[in-house]
């Protein structure tokens, strides 16, 4: 069922959300961190970057999928953890996997999700849990294991957030998650996301991480690495994985654009782990760009979460079915036929 | 016969034509894909150069004139294809082609044009047909053949377009070639941009570029080429020249501008076949500075479309002799007589 | 006593002090020389620089203290000198000396401040003493003395201000110091800047830097060092430390950034002397980025006089505690327990 | 005699000149050639390099005398040929002349004054003759010799002008010298810029230039020089000095600005026959930076052409006074008290 005026990409399914919102819920999805420079630089790097199109090189046949951590991806866009969807969406992340299941791709659960892990589960969609590691050990331990019981198939570990970044959007507004929202992980809802974040641990360490790949009985994958240093810790400290990533902007503002800081990390990992990479993405060929830069993935947060605020289930799929129309018409005009045929000659550095 | 205030250069000719067109018609042929960076950066490509003008060079007795494929011109610039130009003004390709005539210069006739190639040679204007190939082979040899026959004296085959860039604007208008209005090569009128386009062929390779190279009977020039490695293909397998394009912003937003790729792939072909640019030619200086980069001649389609929309025949003959008035300027205040005089060396970044 | 609506950051507490202030004494403390280029550039070079965050680093027991001159503070950030503060709120230097203390960092107390040394004194607060230099070499004897005799721990000698830098909002305003706040060292109120800064030495010399550092009984100071060789020379005349300041963008508009200038003189003084920066202060992470590059501490002058001028005592301190919080933040995000932690790897230059 | 609010520096000029001016009048002295990116570039330029202050460098008794062609001049301004001055004054050249002697500089008369030499010489004024070189070489003589007769004491040949470039400001207003302000040079008035221009020739070379070094009977100086190449063949041909000069951003649009070309040109000449500048000087400090990289002094049109405007002698007298004083306080402030201790390492490029 199509809105009055479909949105014709990602920017417009953000204007219509925008619209659609409580003004402190649209505040908080879509602010970051101190004056929202890394925010804003998250989506602007992208645009200092430019792909260099190969022609006559005979794509018809194309395909945008990919295997992530062995499992095949219709497209090279999962969904990444997002809290307090259903603050967007009455259907919230329930919503977002059927969304995401049907789009042929993955969904990584919120740690502060307001679905359960077992009513995500029950889409079927293919998915990952998210985990802030709490100052409760016991706490952890229950975590993953429900996870995993309930068939997620990574562990997705933040490693970016001993505090929480200072939103100043939510200082100002007060964005509290409603009371009758809850939050499983918390066992309540009517909480401010600062509340919510105080009883994560600030003194976690690699050693902590080499633990849970080593216990948890699912990969790992450090979310959060900014630089070639972090990278090989996260190699040496048994991650199956990571993700170059700022939080969005919502962490520390004034550092990298993620797309940025890719180039070092690939260099840095040599292919020995898996390389996703957040933020910023809007355009499929943002998504080509990180690609070729060494990144087996993305994982967009705020693009389907525009599309969920904006219809539920059928408006997070749109995003996902647009994003990857998007990206294989960029692979296309690149000149490959599928996200394989991308190498970091593909892309260069504005002049 | 002047307008009222006859607009001083292509930015007025432009503004004044976007007075005079329906929006969607406007959008359509100043638009570009996607956030049409790559539209503005063609512009702006060429502001981020500097002329170096050398003084007291004796630049009395100048002239603009160029040899292409071995015919001369009167200036550096030709009519880049523009398809469906009845939609700008009712006389179209015909009237454009006049213009052509009258300013000395040459046409390249869209595979999209709605005129017959028929009409455009009666105009007598100096003419080439660019070449959209359909996956239909029977339908690519029937358009040779008759551009052949019909005495145009290159072939322009566009390799940049496997797929329809996804212009946002025609999204958001529906923008539909009028029924009245007949595109020959279709044989029929009543259709939108990207339905036109599902007729090609995503499939193409650089064979079968050798492949019309060695059957047209014309030279061929393979237009869309932004890379060295693609300029390097395209003198191996036998293009008589290459259009260093993006589609006028239109195709894969994000690629670099045509002025920034030229001197890579300048450098790559290194003489032995003729490099022609389009894409963002809104000055004589922007033309001087192609040329000095390495460039024999420019193809410009919307500066004369603007002076078509305006005032027909006339309006797009006066585009063409203002943009002549022009580069004769640069030339003289750059230090040249005429455009054999311009290197590199007359050319540099700002800092 | 919270106002109704608390500012956030130091750019809100600024615009609540501009809503406060009469036009003309907002105009005086927010002004930059000439077209205040390095005004805005010394906030906009912090921008330009990025943090490279290290996670899972066990930032927990988090601490921002710091050694300066032999004396702890409780963070990283001094009040800079500022002249007049009464012009801002009533309580003027004593409130911001309390402010200081209560928030365990110290003061550096103008030359042309509106209290008495002997008033900031009785605060208790760690204080230092900024000189200009005047023309009249008993007057300085006596102002060395009478800070020396109050407890003052340092002598900040100003040696950017040969002449007074022209300040045009001030030049259109008119702003003069009413006539019933009194300039202690002046003995008198009812005077321009300009008026006040004409008594001041333009011949001084680092001979002259010497001697104080020989005969002042304090550890002297030299504020206003902007490039290696002057740094060099602050090293050889005897200097305890140096300031790499801009005057806040007041004296010589078009210098560089205090924070771009930071690191050749870091390089050149090589730890001999402790090195501090002001200017363009207004987050914490600016701090971190000044730290990471070799500044032992950092002194703000406008933030805390906005403050001031919002609630006194009390705003002064909440600037500073929220500079203080906000450093803390940035450094357990940036990945390190402590200031000591920090090196020029935790900074790079955005691309 | 002071307006009611004397503007406080350059840029205030100009805008009460703008109000006080012909629209057309207005446009054409302000305007420049094309899109007019070097006429703004000329000003930016400036604003992308900083000084490097060396500080407690004894800077009292400071003085902004410099020698140029062997001529004292109590400021290193000279006020630049402007043509048609008493459009924006009926007192034109003769009361630019009186304010510079007033100030202690030198004037350069245009070949397209409003004034005759002789009455320019009748004010004491140093004065130097700017000559567009004629296609009639008889008017050509006949110029010069009335110069050297009127006790002009070099001649500044303008090399950049072999056709006039497109000022579209002036093609919009049609703005016309009025019938009865006489252009002794022409023998009449109401004529259009553009038609004055056409009596000029295109065919100049640096053989005429030559020519003109050796019979003109004064030193001759190239003005319109903006490469390192053209700089090597002044020096050949015989000039005393040149100009590096864009022509205010009124000729080739899309060259450097002149503060970019002067290091190039600076490093050619290596001190063999003077360079000075003109081009973008607003402010005492862009003067400072020009000599610091090798003018040994620069020319201001505009600045004190907008005082003319605003109050005739007295008004030109103000600007260049301004200017004085900003030069002197930007040299003091720089740590030089004299220009003479400038050199290239008071200056750097804005990171």
């Amino acid at each position: 069922m199509l809105a009055p005026v479909e949105p014709a990409n990602v920017f417009e399914y953000e204007a219509a959300a925008a619209e659609l919102l409580d003004p402190a819920a649209y505040g908080y999805f879509a602010g970051g961190a101190g004056d929202e420079l890394t925010l804003r630089d998250n989506v602007e790097a992208f645009r200092r970057l430019q792909l260099r199109p190969r022609v006559l090189a005979g794509v018809g046949d194309p395909s945008t999928a990919v295997t992530v951590l062995g499992a095949e991806l219709a497209l090279p866009v999962l969904v990444a953890p997002v809290a307090y969807q259903r603050v967007a969406h009455p259907d919230g992340e329930v919503a977002m996997a059927r969304a995401a299941a049907t789009a042929g791709t993955a969904i990584c659960l919120s740690t502060l999700a307001t679905s359960t892990p077992e009513d995500v589960a029950a889409t079927g969609a293919t998915r990952w849990f998210q985990l802030y590691v709490f100052r409760d050990p016991g706490l952890n331990a229950e975590l993953v294991a429900r996870a995993r019981d309930a068939g997620f198939t990574a562990l997705v570990v933040t490693v970016d957030t001993p505090v929480l970044g200072r939103r100043e959007r939510d200082v100002r507004s007060g964005f509290t998650v409603a009371q009758h929202i809850e939050i499983p992980a918390l066992g309540r809802g009517g909480i401010t996301p600062a509340q919510a974040l105080e009883l994560i641990s600030p003194s976690l360490t690699w050693r902590d991480l080499e633990e849970f790949a080593a216990t948890a009985g699912l990969p790992v994958i450090a979310k959060g690495v900014l630089t070639a240093e972090d990278a090989l810790l996260a190699v040496e400290h048994g991650a199956a994985g990571l993700v170059v990533s700022n939080h969005g902007g919502r962490q520390l503002d004034g550092v990298s654009a993620t797309i940025d800081a890719l180039p070092e990390v690939a260099d840095a990992v040599a292919g020995r782990i898996e390389v996703l990479l957040d933020g910023g993405i809007r355009r499929g060929a943002d998504v080509v760009k990180a690609l070729a830069l060494g990144a087996r993935a993305v994982l967009a947060g705020r693009a389907p979460l525009w599309g969920l605020a904006v219809d539920g289930e059928d408006g997070a799929r749109r995003v996902l079915e647009l994003l990857r129309a998007e990206v294989q018409m960029a692979l296309q005009l690149t000149g490959v036929r599928t996200p394989d045929g991308l190498t970091p000659a593909h892309v260069q550095r504005r002049r």
